[in-house]
């Protein structure tokens, strides 16, 4: 049973599907093209390739996949990041100019076997959350035309919501890369800041920006989000962050939600109503909600425009807004020449007011292992935001613009919908480098959630099995006490760049005793007989972070190899039997767990 | 054979040895004052402290030492550093006020058991290389009063050159911690950014700046250090940087200078001489001396005041100099008003070209273990910076101004002397974190040069003993069995990086077993009676690679904390105790060694 090539979803499992069954990547371009002239909106994209071209680089991928990640799926990119060949007009098109060499995000996804099909519409020099600043006719929202499309990432995110590639590169400074994933009910991934380079993207704020991607499923957009991550020498924000592999939502973690106080819907019931039933499915997985006072996440954010940092967007552009001020769309130009108020000392001024909220936001945000967000209060319609532009704008970013000042990782996906058919979506926010740890999480809650994608009518594409392994660069480390998901010590775990591999009990050849001393502690022994299974949970650490964290255990603690019930092996915590001495045998509670929570019980 | 109080030097070891022998805190802080009063410079301090105030704190000590670091050691105070109840000047007397509180690190050494004594003169808002931009009668130079003292930190720096003091606090943002200390004949130790919290420091550049200490020595430069670091959560600069203790010097180690061509000393043989004839010293303790060309580095330098980095300064005074501009130096004020030229835009692009020649200079740093290079070009008398205020000021910073801004930590000792009896110092510079890498390298710098201190005559103070320890991102790890130097798996220890330390017995708590099994493997247990001491080998191993090592060790075989003769503890080798159930208890051999050799003899 061969899917119709006009049927044929772009998600990467349906295309490598499609792919096995002898479609050609040729054919796949030329059905891109078709579906672009087809959808009728040419706000989209501001230019496609040639198609000639297209086609060449497609039959030059050969006629059956190789193995490359990504390979025939086609992709749109932008239009403030460049393609070699390609003009870049960052929505402006007295600045355009021909790019010469690909930024670098778009070289390494043609290598992994991409294909770039055209660039896309945007809020002018990145600069808005509208999707509506552009002298281009801008694209319509997927989901209901007289809503805005969000933006800046406009263009890319439609195109993914419309079903014309698998995936699409916006850029995220403020919110770029979620706001408008949320409004078109897709997945937008905003990495970890550095991990992908910004080489050969317009800048907005170079301390800030992120390359993003648009898919329809979070396996898709963590796809192409490791296919370009990674350090790159030449570009002095780029950071070498790890891109581990999508494990299995934890069974325990904690996520931090505005209190019902610092939460904002614009008076939206609905947007309000579907925040409430995501949280309940967030319950549902296993995930402990802690509400946190958000008004030192909003004072953050008003650096972004507010505070000096609207001084790069300046920078950014400077000879040509001081040259060719007039070709600037009027409210893009408004804001960056705000930036003229500033002086340099300012500037300084704003770093350390942001290095001081970082200083004062770490215990919150050590306190829990992500946070969750509307993706922003509430939809606007174009009239709306056509009326009050600056101001809508500013709404759209009420939950996004702390997040890259913060140096956190974010992914939008549609959550629980709204019985209107409004777009209504969530983003899962952490540390930097936890990428991974949140795309376990978001990938649930979008099935969970089961609302229909961008504009297809489909559901969310199912997410493979998630196979709890560690990489190659991890150590198994097997956890017994206060180490375990959601226990005392477990941020020392994902402090160390742990992640949950899977919860496992030890073979019946184990005792577990509660080690005397202030601080309750367990003691894991093995013994010849009587020995019982002990409830553990496996993790995953990088391997250079292995020594830092067991250097942190005392006595009488250590670590050798532990055997477990699924019959693997893997380095573990255990007990010098000198420390037991004293102790408390309490294997009859099967685990620390159970022990702990009787005693609280007690 | 008592020294008398009136020739007591005060360098740590010296006071120690004097208290031992029942020399009292309230005496020193009264030779103290009797020195300030009969060294006959004016110029030293801006304000002394309250004499019955200070005895009354050296009486608060008690009569003997009580394990505090620097229990009763008398020091100084740069006077842009608070400590309550004393004014802080900033030498700016219009800008005065009162402090209610400790900066952290007075506060910290006060902990320590430290007595401060005074308040010193500077450059006025610590901005000058020179020590002659203040109101205050300027200091003279303790080598030779026709020269400069150097700042901004000079009172400090002749306070300690002088013998008043055990040690004094400056700050060093572009080198004001480094200048004075060469241009002094004495140890000016600049520590990691941030590894001091700068919280009660009146800012130049808060991003850039560092307190510094000021010794007779390299040790007691280094204890003041480790006293004042560790993070102070209120403080958003500060961070966590581990002080170990300084070791040996090592017996390679590569080391680099500037080339030739990149090399200047405004045409001053004599400074030029004295740095090849340090190089000489470098070599000779088996330091690899690798030229690089400077240029760089000098480029970074030019960010500071030629770039925006100077409004930082504006920044810090901002209200003060805006109202009451006529009451700042009118060099200084020249200085810091230069900063108005600059929008916040260009703030951000010089953040930028930092990032950028960050990222360049990476690979030419990570190839040597430190820099070394002379303090300053040459020393230069006060008439003639009197003349070129600002010139001669830039030709002090040549090699100082771009140490904070690449996030290195230095220390300047006194190289080798100068046949005319001028002062000539050379800085050691390295990564963040290698604070005592330098230091191991510096004191036999400082002890090869033979430079008598300050204006003492006298010379350095003897390098206490050092052992051999782990470096910052090393972990200690207690091998037992074939992983002993020269047995048959060695080679995995140094495979993964790992360096000898010592050869140890552990604390006699243990037994030893000849595991069954085809290959011979030992264990070694702690036992709760019947323990015997068992050789075994320190090793240091980086700490990224303890995971890759103890991933490869078979059961039985773990890890754990051991306690070692020597009262240390480290993580070491341990045995489960199922895993010696019918193995031979080989304790009496005393080790793995002497086993092995009885068994190849038999």
């Amino acid at each position: 049973m061969t899917t119709p090539l006009a049927e044929l979803r772009f998600d990467l499992a349906s295309l490598a599907a499609a792919y096995a069954g002898g479609l050609s990547p040729v054919d796949v371009v030329d059905e891109v093209f078709a579906r672009i002239e087809a959808c009728g909106d040419a706000g989209i994209f501001i230019s496609t390739f040639d198609r000639a071209t297209a086609r060449a680089a497609a039959a030059a991928l050969g006629s059956a996949p190789d193995g490359r990640p990504l390979w025939g799926a086609p992709f749109a990119v932008k239009d403030n990041i460049d393609v070699a060949g390609a003009p870049t007009t960052a929505a402006c098109p007295d600045f355009a100019h021909e790019a010469t060499e690909d930024a670098v995000a778009v070289a390494r996804l043609k290598a992994a076997g991409a294909i770039p099909v055209g660039k896309t519409n945007l809020d002018q020099f990145a600069t808005g959350l509208v999707g509506l600043r552009s002298p281009y006719q801008p694209p319509l929202n997927a989901v209901d035309p007289a809503l805005v499309p969000g933006g800046s990432s406009s263009g890319s995110a439609v195109a993914v919501a419309r079903g014309l590639v698998s995936f699409a590169l916006g850029t995220d400074t403020a919110g770029s890369g979620r706001v408008p994933a949320g409004l078109n009910n897709i997945v937008g991934l905003k990495p970890t800041v550095g991990a992908v380079p910004t080489k050969g993207v317009l800048p907005a704020c170079r301390t800030l920006d992120c390359v993003s991607v648009f898919a329809q499923s979070v396996d898709d957009a963590y796809r192409a989000f490791a296919a370009m991550a990674g350090l790159e020498p030449s570009d002095p924000f780029s950071r070498s962050v790890r891109t581990t592999p999508i494990g299995p939502a934890p069974s325990r973690f904690r996520v931090g939600v505005p209190t019902p106080a610092s939460r904002s819907f614009g008076g939206d019931v609905g947007a309000e109503a579907a925040f409430a039933a995501t949280l309940e499915d967030v319950r549902a997985l296993g995930g402990e909600v802690v509400e946190l006072d958000f008004e030192p996440f909003f004072a953050v954010a008003s650096l972004l425009y507010n505070g000096p940092f609207v001084a790069e967007r300046y920078e950014a552009i400077r000879s040509f807004i001081e040259s060719r001020g007039e070709a600037v769309h009027p409210v893009t130009r408004k804001i960056i020449e705000s930036a003229r108020r500033f002086d340099a000392a300012s500037a300084f001024g704003g770093l350390y007011e942001l290095a001081a909220m970082r200083r004062t936001l770490a215990p919150s945000l050590g306190a829990v292992d992500m946070l969750l967000v509307p993706t922003f209060p509430r939809p606007r319609t174009v009239a709306e935001v056509t009326e009050h532009p600056v101001g809508l704008n500013s709404e759209f970013g009420t939950y996004t613009n702390f997040v890259n000042l913060l140096d956190l990782c974010a992914l939008a996906v549609p959550g629980r919908p709204r019985p209107d058919g409004l777009p209504a979506g969530v983003t899962l926010i952490a540390a930097a480098g936890a990428d991974a740890r949140i795309a376990a999480v978001g990938e649930r809650l979008h099935e969970l959630g089961g609302t229909s994608i961008g504009a297809l009518g489909l559901p969310a594409p199912a997410a493979p099995e998630r196979a709890p392994t560690p990489a190659p660069d991890e150590i198994e480390m097997v956890v017994v006490g206060a180490h375990l998901s959601g226990m005392a010590l477990n941020g020392e775990l994902t402090r160390h760049g742990g992640r949950f591999l899977r919860a496992v009990d030890t073979a019946p050849l184990y005792r577990l005793f509660a080690l005397p001393g202030k601080v309750a502690r367990p003691g894991l022994l093995r013994v010849g007989e009587g020995g019982s299974a002990i409830a553990t949970e496996v993790w995953a650490l990088p391997a250079s972070a292995v020594g830092p964290f067991i250097a942190g255990v005392p006595s009488p603690l250590g670590f050798g190899t532990l055997v477990l019930a699924d019959g693997s092996t893997a380095l573990g915590f255990l007990v010098e039997p000198k420390g037991v001495e004293g102790a408390d045998d309490i294997t009859r509670f099967g685990g620390w767990r159970a022990y702990m929570r009787e005693r609280a019980a007690a």
